[in-house]
């Protein structure tokens, strides 16, 4: 069972344990840095589909097959499939749902849904609910842009904060028995406003999120940055990066040496703005590079901190500012492995 | 620790208690007959704000705020926000959440999250993980009419079929101490799709899942529909309650004696074409009169099962079906209260 640690973390005395992973993106991100650590790479961004929010369904089924599969279970072991996506009403993870036909609880935190998912899953599963658990996130560059901004065939430019939402999905089993990684504790964000109103500049409003919910995780387990090898916010990207840094500092924590960004990672060395954002950023960079990374023995100690910016169109037309969150999960290589 | 029962429930062990609850509802509402049950209503759709969906947000608040008041509990003594709603992006529940300051797991399952919101809750609270859990959601005639179908200044006349969306919220707060009621159980729903394409036919897309998930439960339980006193689906609406009675007969369960709609009841008299639909529904019609009848004594056992379609206008107009699910809540009036 659980126990709360400090005011916001809670600690697992049960093994929660990362049995399997997987990841698609598509061609821009494959052409990427971290290419080679993916599992698949879309040929384009329809991917066979009829429409880009088809598309982006298929990266999340491909993620959670792979997922499944690399856990050397199938779709009837796995208790509850936990998920979502950036698009109204969810409508990737739900009708993915509907195809793999698992119990299902769909969440939305933005780009915080990957570490919203591990957050509630692993306590699920050292609550002893479920014995196998799905978390699955996925995003699209197209369905995104024309959601949230402008249709691609504008041609709009991005000014320089804008970040370009990565077309892919990262989908992770937890279980209770077998897996070399285990998640060890979790940090549940509150949501922050740092008056920020130009849906073109995120990271600016979600790194205050991922300070308070990192300095609350450290205070809690009364660790220094360093107690971590990496900590890995989702997508920040590189201005947001630096204001993290910055806002951390004004608390007397110094992050420059272990923090890491997927959004940067993703396109590091491309010309894309910012870098990357969307919930299919985080989650499979994460799939992907950082456990890979934590399985070759590279990295022992992370804490992935997926941050959300909780806006809609109609929120920032009606002028209100853009809230934002984010959520812990600390994750360890298991000793002896 | 919860223990999984048959194939898709899951039992508590330790005492999982509704502490207190809230609800706040439109006009509409509070003119029909469970108007005199709801905790607040207010004098026009607007409350005071500058926009609909502001309204809406103010009735999450009132509702949420009002559950904490009940629950003899202040906001600091709340570990986990847990809601969602029907807007885009959730942002009457992530607003609500920034207000709150109070640790948020925001969720989406449309009409179902209340059910889903008490579902995680439960198992957060008996896995030891809070001792109280604050459970909210809530919707908006007209925000949900300019979102999902045709603004209200357009006049559109709904078909015979349609379902008039519930201005309200609902709220509960539960707690590992203290609370007459108590969570015995909960059945975590899979999607189901019936081919149904019309989104004026909420309830007969959202049926075939409410029966399903009433079955999982019952067949998890070994018991009959009269192991409850009610069975209580949260907007199915007139027609959509015909269905299920004819779907559950047709695997030869007879739901006829215990099934009750929160929709049907909601508006039953008034000229509303098919009922009542909306998280808030659900969440106001369980929070204000069921609860209150439980506490009477007039009712020992229900099995509350909202159901959510989970639909986008997006995806309609890519010709996809319309996807459902449902969620149960097995609530017990405590031995001796």
């Amino acid at each position: 069972m659980g126990k709360r640690v400090g005011t916001y973390t809670v600690q697992f005395d049960r093994p929660v344990l990362i049995r399997g992973r997987g990841s698609a993106v598509g061609q821009e991100e494959g052409k990427g840095p971290l290419g080679g650590y993916f599992d698949q790479i879309a040929q384009d961004a329809m991917w066979g589909q009829d429409s880009f929010e088809k598309a982006e369904k298929r990266f999340f089924m491909e993620a959670a097959k792979k997922a499944v599969e690399s856990a050397g279970l199938g779709l009837k072991d796995i208790h509850y499939l936990l998920g979502g996506d950036l698009l109204n009403q969810i409508i990737s993870a739900s009708y993915s749902a509907r195809d793999l036909d698992i119990p299902f609880l769909g969440l939305y935190g933005a780009c915080s849904s990957m570490a919203e998912s591990l957050c509630i899953g692993s306590m699920l599963i050292d609550g002893g609910f479920a014995q196998n658990i799905l978390c699955a996130t996925s995003s699209h560059f197209a369905t995104a842009e024309r959601q949230f901004r402008y249709p691609l065939e504008l041609g709009t430019p991005k000014p320089p904060t804008g970040q370009d939402t990565v077309t892919g999905a990262g989908a992770t089993v937890i279980s209770a028995e077998q897996g070399d990684l285990e998640v060890k504790s979790v940090t549940v964000g509150r949501v922050v406003d740092f008056g920020i109103k130009d849906a073109n500049n995120m990271g600016a409003a979600m790194a205050p999120a991922a300070v308070q919910t990192i300095l609350s995780n450290l205070e809690d387990l009364n660790a220094d940055p360093g107690y971590y090898d990496a900590i890995i916010t989702g997508d920040l990207g590189i201005f947001g990066s630096d204001i993290l840094l910055d806002l951390a500092g004004k608390n007397n924590v110094d992050l420059s040496g272990v923090h890491k960004d997927c959004g940067k990672m993703i396109f590091e060395g491309m010309d894309k703005n910012c870098g990357a954002s969307g919930c299919g950023c985080g989650a499979s960079v994460l799939n992907a590079y950082f456990f890979k990374k934590m399985l070759d023995g590279d990295l022992q100690r992370i804490l992935f901190v997926a941050t959300g910016a909780l806006l809609s169109p109609t929120s920032v037309q009606q002028g209100e500012s853009i809230p934002s969150i984010a959520h812990a999960v600390h994750i360890e290589r298991r000793a002896g492995k």
